[in-house]
């Protein structure tokens, strides 16, 4: 790492960082006699969940999606201590003052002085022809592209005979978002030389449109081209899709001034208008973690003759996509992922039995 | 592809078109004795370019992006025929009526009733540590990643004593963009069971966010996070850029309402009004293929306490990009791909010296 430049000194203070603050919040636990099972990510599954009265993620926001990912009891809280301020914006942790003081958090949890919050999550149906796999058991390492494919092709028509194709319930609650769109392969070749002229061995394409057919609220089915569905949570609106949707203070004034211009109008276009507009507008696109619907944005849509859009975004109670990818995912929470090729169908949707207990500590 | 629910009929129909049109060039260019090589994607080398007048390309956009791949000549014409109109907008092409008409065409270059169009391309420079590489012959299919890593280790290694870091001109010119961003692993795994619970025996995160640092035009360097940084050419500028930067009818009216609002201005807001600012704003995004200067956007970017954008987009003659990736890479007009991690500097510019010269038919 240090060869490469990296600034390995960091890395291993904020490792130190992490470390202590984890110790920190061992000891007050264990200081109040409540049995603490320390567990690291690999060793963190559904049966220590059960274990456990409540969870404490230590570690960024990152570190919360993973708890919550094998926690599906509604009951079972999970509360997130950010241990790494530098680096992460702790969105779904506790304030960052209670990681060098976590006492203060426990006495307030004793006390009753919080409210339980639930952050409602999205569940995934799947159904189609082609989709029926039985599971393939790969270890977690990387497999070569086509050994992974043989391996699939392999199961799927071994399973022929019992192809149910219903819609199947994924095992997976989405706490930020669904994000569907091509796989995007890490075939690239690096073809640099001295003093030769370089000849690049193969060609592939990094950016791949995503193709699907989507259906808003039981609406009608609407082709679409672009670079991805992003269907998020009210806890996920602040998070990728906010990064999507976004306006730039700059887009905003080129906005405002062609429509003085071209609306003839007597407007008053100043920065701190601009600025009250872009706020007002971004902050539009945040939501309560605890509303039950999900906000589903189209990133870059491609309108031509064959494909359009009539809207980019929106609120919805239910969004199914169709796939017509050649080689696409769903990714959830940006950590699992699942095949979605042509043929396949997604349905899409807030259950409030999936939601995440966390909590909001009074202030 | 049947038994996936593709339609097998509709792709086969389309290479038939493709077949046939490309029949037709032939023919007309053989009518009027002119000697022409056909060649496939996999043959089509720089020999081929240096021993033609002329290249006419016969396919759609991207078949034009990958004839330009190879001519390095500023006075080689090159001419896209867009055999595949359903498929391909042909923005690259000649308009489309000359598809089945190739001999007007013909006659309108010989009178002379056409004009040069030179479309300024981007050439790239990279230095840094770690850059070097002996060539890596690969083979034109998938290497593991493992391999794949493997492979440049070795290489990087064994040229250490002739670790030459001065910026190296790569053998690259872009004609749409250059896209810099991190690469996104096809490591996935389909996880679906039929009755069991699923337990994923891997996790990666699908979409990364790309750290780098920026300075353009030789102003200061910023540090940034953001899905990807995208600099193109005027030609590029009706491609992928324009599908980052264009505005939704939808968001225009959001803006605009809350002005209104938010001014107490005296503002009619009517479709019309929406419609002529949406337009014009987008419009504003496409520039002549023949300027010689770039466009740059960032996509996405994250804004926190670390990171800032003062410009999201902008004009410029030269862009420098620090990469603070892990594992990221500069991609050429979606189809070459070249390493960019961390330690690396990337030099954006055009010079006309590279411009690529096509035509524009008088109509």
């Amino acid at each position: 790492l240090a060869l490469k430049g990296s600034n390995y000194a960091g890395l291993l203070e904020r490792h130190r960082i992490h470390t202590k603050n984890v110790e920190h919040i061992l000891d007050s636990l264990r200081n109040e006699r409540i049995e603490v099972r320390l567990v690291k990510r690999r060793e963190y599954n559904e049966e220590t969940v059960r274990w456990a009265d409540a969870i404490v993620s230590a570690g960024g926001d990152g570190t919360m999606l993973l708890a919550a990912s094998k926690v599906f009891d509604k009951f079972k809280p999970v509360i997130g201590v950010n241990t790494d301020p530098e680096r992460s914006e702790g969105h779904l942790c506790l304030p960052v003052r209670y990681t060098h003081s976590f006492p203060e958090a426990i006495q307030k949890l004793y006390r009753g002085e919080f409210r339980w919050q639930w952050r409602q999550r999205i569940r995934l149906y799947l159904e189609g022809t082609g989709i029926n796999p039985t599971p393939v058991d790969l270890h977690e390492q990387q497999l070569s592209q086509e050994q992974h494919s043989r391996a699939h092709i392999n199961e799927r028509f071994q399973d022929q005979k019992s192809d149910v194709s219903g819609p199947h319930l994924l095992p997976v609650r989405a706490l930020n978002e669904i994000f569907i769109g091509e796989s995007l392969s890490s075939r690239y070749v690096c073809l640099l030389e001295n003093f030769k002229s370089c000849k690049p061995s193969f060609k592939f394409s990094l950016h791949r449109a995503s193709y699907y057919e989507i259906s808003v609220d039981d609406g009608p089915w609407e082709k679409q081209k672009s670079s991805g569905l992003n269907v998020c949570t009210g806890t996920g609106s602040k998070a990728w899709s906010y990064n999507i949707n976004k306006v730039a203070h700059q887009a905003v004034e080129d906005i405002l001034k062609i429509a003085k211009k071209h609306g003839s109008l007597n407007m008053p276009l100043n920065m701190e208008l601009v600025q009250k507009v872009t706020n007002y507008y971004n902050e539009s696109l945040l939501y309560n973690p605890e509303e039950p619907k999900m906000f589903f944005s189209i990133r870059e849509p491609i309108v031509n003759r064959v494909f359009s859009s009539s809207r980019q975004r929106g609120f919805s109670s239910k969004v199914c996509v169709r796939s017509r990818c050649w080689d696409a995912c769903m990714v959830v929470d940006g950590g699992t992922s699942f095949e979605f090729n042509d043929g396949a169908i997604a349905s899409i949707m807030i259950n409030t039995d999936d939601a995440l207990c966390t909590v909001l500590l009074e202030e």
